[in-house]
């Protein structure tokens, strides 16, 4: 259902609008921040593409906003942001509110199957339909024809799994830190074995990017940038793999760069925030001129 | 006493160390963030320009490091910055906690001299003295010769008054949204009473921006670089005042920029991030150019 702006903030010569409305798809009240960029408020004629940002565990869509960094770049390309929840909020679901890595802030970006969680948790249904639909009904500026992907941690698994799922849907993908092979990871595993249930591997192999972009098929082109810090501990304990996920996509265009030093934190988005949105604009913005 | 380095963060090419120390100023344990650009780590001989950024109520030295982005422009002309505290924290005095805008996240950057704050809220003397002291002791990249002052709402007050307290002794002063008229404004005078007492009305006068840049001697060159929302419900409210400043400054160098639709907040710092770092810059880098 159509957005309530809660608030217009001014924000780099553009305005971030803080939005709420009544998800179909998890049926609770979604909060959410859209970024648009100076050009959609001066030039309203002009259509404006848009990254769709997915955040990480705990994260809600104030986090990114506020630390990211994004929108500096976005308002310089002329690129709109949208900044979802990363879970349902106040489902009334048993236990819904007792991890941090399951349940209330940890989605998963996949439709839960398992009872209990599958009449709210379809987040996978809300970012890649329900939200975009809504979100071009409302703000007409938004261009329908060029919507880019990117995300943190959790959110780069949802970016790389809702792009790979939809070939030709999203014009560009990036990822900070990814969970890229969540099947073998103790983060995806848990998330996994508690929305599509233990037994169900083939559903969980297909919200799975590492096993995802062994299918995609060789001609088509495929750009992803991934950027991981060294110093990430969620990195060294095995929850992001993306190396399994460079080698999972052989030849394939996937630059993974390792960040020396660099940690899990925002602080760690923020520093190279500039080139995600920059690489975005080249496969968003470009469309513009042919 | 020397800080214990409780986390470096990589950030921008530099580092975001998280400072512990205990404070003789305010005989508490102060928390701080310090920001070393690139070139510190780099070139280590090479002496770094230091900024000092004030917060505002309610906020630590960790709002601003996180929300305001005055790193990436620090980091691309080589300047340092330290966001300390905003008050001691936990010095057990009665109803230190029980306002937001007085006591604990509200030093205000003064010295008080009433009993019960007197032992601990030095937060002028801290910012002034301890403070860098310290810093150039432990951080010997630090240049002690080039330090400038900045800060947001109440920490757009201490860096004002600092500034203008202190003729010669820093380089640069800019803010965000300054309460400039401190003795004249519902915040300033809760403040003040607090801290000085209701009579003592000379103390006031001499931590007012408004008042002190009267008495700044005219041939003295003076510049300030002063951003204010025009959405600003704090501005709009009285408690900003900088017309007041601005008028009683007369011909000096005043640059008040009232920016349309912006608000108070830290989506309106950033967005100025990069003007007010390159303000800093002019002074601070030209210097070693001599």
């Amino acid at each position: 259902m159509g957005f309530e702006i809660k608030a217009k903030i001014a924000n780099f010569g553009g305005q971030l609008l803080k939005l709420e409305h009544q998800s179909t798809s998890t049926k609770t009240k979604m909060a959410l921040n859209l970024f648009l960029p100076p050009t959609s408020i001066s030039q309203p004629s002009h259509k404006t593409p848009i990254l769709i940002f997915l955040s990480g565990l705990t994260c809600t869509g104030d986090n990114c906003a506020e630390k990211g960094f994004l929108q500096p770049h976005a308002a310089r390309h002329g690129i709109a942001i949208v900044y979802p929840d990363t879970s349902p909020r106040g489902a009334k679901i048993d236990g819904e509110d007792d991890n941090w890595d399951f349940g209330s802030g940890a989605g998963f970006y996949v439709d839960a199957t398992t009872e209990g969680w599958r009449n709210n948790y379809n987040m996978y249904t809300y970012i890649n339909e329900e939200l975009p639909s809504e979100l071009f009904k409302q703000f007409e500026v938004l261009d329908s024809g060029r919507v880019g992907i990117a995300g943190h941690s959790m959110g780069g698994h949802g970016a790389l799994t809702i792009f790979l799922k939809n070939p030709g849907k999203y014009l560009s993908v990036s990822a900070f830190a990814p969970i890229s092979n969540p099947i073998n990871c103790p983060w995806g595993q848990k998330a996994f074995g508690g929305y599509f249930g233990e037994e169900n591997k083939e559903k969980w192999a297909q919200h799975d990017a590492t096993e995802l972009v062994k299918a995609w098929e060789e001609d088509r082109p495929l750009e992803v940038l991934i950027d991981v810090g060294t110093a990430d501990n969620f990195y060294k304990q095995g929850q992001l793999l993306p190396e399994n996920f460079k080698m999972a996509a052989g030849d394939k265009g996937i630059q993974v760069r390792y960040q020396e030093g660099y940690d899990h934190s925002y602080f760690f988005i923020s520093s190279f925030a500039g080139d995600h949105v920059d690489f975005h604009a080249k496969h968003l913005c470009n469309r513009a001129l042919r």
